[in-house]
């Protein structure tokens, strides 16, 4: 239980996740107010449990130590996770504190140096998948080889998509473009087994010509964040600029579901939500904002990252990676003889 | 003469800015077509001179020797700047290799180290000067100190904001936030006399918050394509979504007014340009689909970067960073004796 929109709204995607999807439900938060809440939505018998979280956590908390003793929704949810009477977690609270919350209570899976944090983005056909869009400041090419075998595994998982394209974030196509960083990383990732499309450009996030982005954490998160404020700044420029005429009024009105439309399809803050890749455990954070359909949705995607085996597939395929990175190595002439 | 729109809104945007601004204009470019085009649309006595540039460079030619040695306009343009015979160059032509030539024929400034693309970007209340915006895919403190400086140096002397506030792009605002550049360049900044706000995040390019935003071109580059790559995907959306029904489109057609001024304001292809930075001349690339307004500002804009004193600030700026850092390192204990 939480996000921009109380608890109502919560509680209601809850209810529709349940009828809808068939899952079993279990709401994290403030007993008394989530089962009056219940009743009131759905009467005596609306089969969802409630595991108490009594301390609440601001949306725009910063994320400290104070916050992390806190018995919240997301500190409780994650344990049910860990203990392991929950198979997957989903939250419209802080992305920042989901993640380090999810990281300190879970740990990660074999193999994987690095999780990371995903953002589902909006293309002007479908979605790509950014990785990593925040969690490593700071990264080394094995780290952005596992962002790729993580990313592609939940596109394909997940999204539904046979053999996702990957692209690594560069600054041009060439094979020379990019910084030190990315060149290494292309060379691994052309030797590897992923459907690897070579470098591609901002550009390539919402254009679909790459299902899964790779970038370090620092730039994955300017780009996300930008993104995210220039859709909103449009939107809102559009909405003044809309309301300034009588006649342009007129036309906002008779074009409303054309602006609802847009708005739904290409803010990436309306969009897919960060599943967290890496970890014992499946964790999606939603945006604050999303309402009763947005957290059913939500849940349906944690469910769908559980059923999936998204996190066996990612340690096998880290595994194959690091396995013929290794092979390679062990196929190089030995030192003198060669 | 460049861009996409072909030699026609060129050269009218050079006769604008001719009567308007009352500059001197010399047109680089195919002689005998831009002639033709001159007695057309202006008569005999249009008063501009022009210098023949006979081999045309498409718009998306990756940037080779061999394009490097073309007689084009990029070329033989910033020969005029570097020979003194042109005070300010400027362009709607493709903007690397604009920024390859100007990079090649005119050298660095005393005393920087890594000159720059910068970006002018659309915020909600303004401009926002972002740089560097690709031309270091890599870089050291020292360079985004630079930035800063030549960052500062142009939002004051050519977009007028009197005390330029510089932020530096990180993932929070708090000052342990960042990779371990950003942390360096965070505590030089900190003790520099620029009017520093500290970290940024990529949101603040779009909000106002900052009047310069400092990045390595790797990350800058990325923030630029893929919100220019958004802010396009969002408007082609809302136009197919418009067209979709009788009364949508109605309603478009009532309201394009207000679209016409958001694409106008928030586009980051519709917005200011880019200019180079830190190079011994001033020259200006403006948007391949610039207009003959647009053409028109940016001569006005090539014209102020000239007659400011930008580089000329730059040097003396630059210089009493470094002094300022020399001086700190002087003040430090003497080695065994503190």
């Amino acid at each position: 239980v939480g996000g921009d929109r109380g608890i109502s709204v919560v509680v209601g995607g809850a209810l529709q996740a349940r009828s809808q999807l068939g899952v079993r439900v279990t709401l994290v938060g403030p007993q008394q107010s989530v089962a009056d809440e219940l009743l009131r939505l759905a009467g005596p018998s609306h089969g969802i449990e409630i595991v108490d979280a009594p301390e609440a956590i601001d949306m725009g908390e910063k994320v400290t130590r104070a916050t992390l003793k806190k018995r919240s929704g997301m500190q409780v949810g994650v344990e049910l996770v860990r203990e392991g009477a929950a198979d997957a977690f989903f939250s419209a609270g802080n992305t920042a504190l989901g993640w380090t919350i999810a990281r300190l209570g879970l740990g990660s899976l074999g193999g994987i140096a690095r999780p990371a944090l995903a953002a589902v983005m909006p293309s002007v056909i479908g979605r790509t998948v950014l990785v990593d869009a925040g969690a490593n400041a700071n990264c080394k090419a094995r780290h952005l080889q596992e962002f790729a075998v993580m990313g592609q595994v939940y596109a394909r998982e997940v999204l539904g998509i046979a053999s996702p394209r990957v692209g690594l974030m560069s600054l041009g196509e060439e094979d020379s473009k990019g910084n030190d960083l990315t060149r290494e990383v292309h060379e691994a990732l052309k030797a590897s087994r992923l459907n690897y499309l070579g470098n591609v450009e901002g550009s390539d996030i919402f254009n679909g010509r790459a299902d899964v982005v790779v970038t370090d954490g620092f730039t994955g998160n300017v780009a996300l964040k930008s993104n995210e404020a220039l859709a909103r700044a449009i939107m809102q420029l559009l909405r003044e600029e809309l309301m300034s005429t009588t006649v342009s009024r007129i036309g906002a009105y008779l074009a409303r579901g054309a602006f609802r439309r847009v708005q739904e399809r290409m803010d990436p803050s309306e969009v897919g939500g960060a599943p967290l890749l890496g970890l014992r455990g499946c964790c999606v954070i939603g945006h604050g904002r999303s309402d009763e359909l947005a957290i059913m949705h939500g849940i349906r995607t944690a469910a769908e990252f559980f059923t999936s085996r998204v996190n066996d597939q990612i340690e096998l395929e880290v595994k194959a990676l690091l396995d013929g990175a290794e092979r390679a190595v062990s196929e190089l002439p030995e030192g003198g003889t060669a």
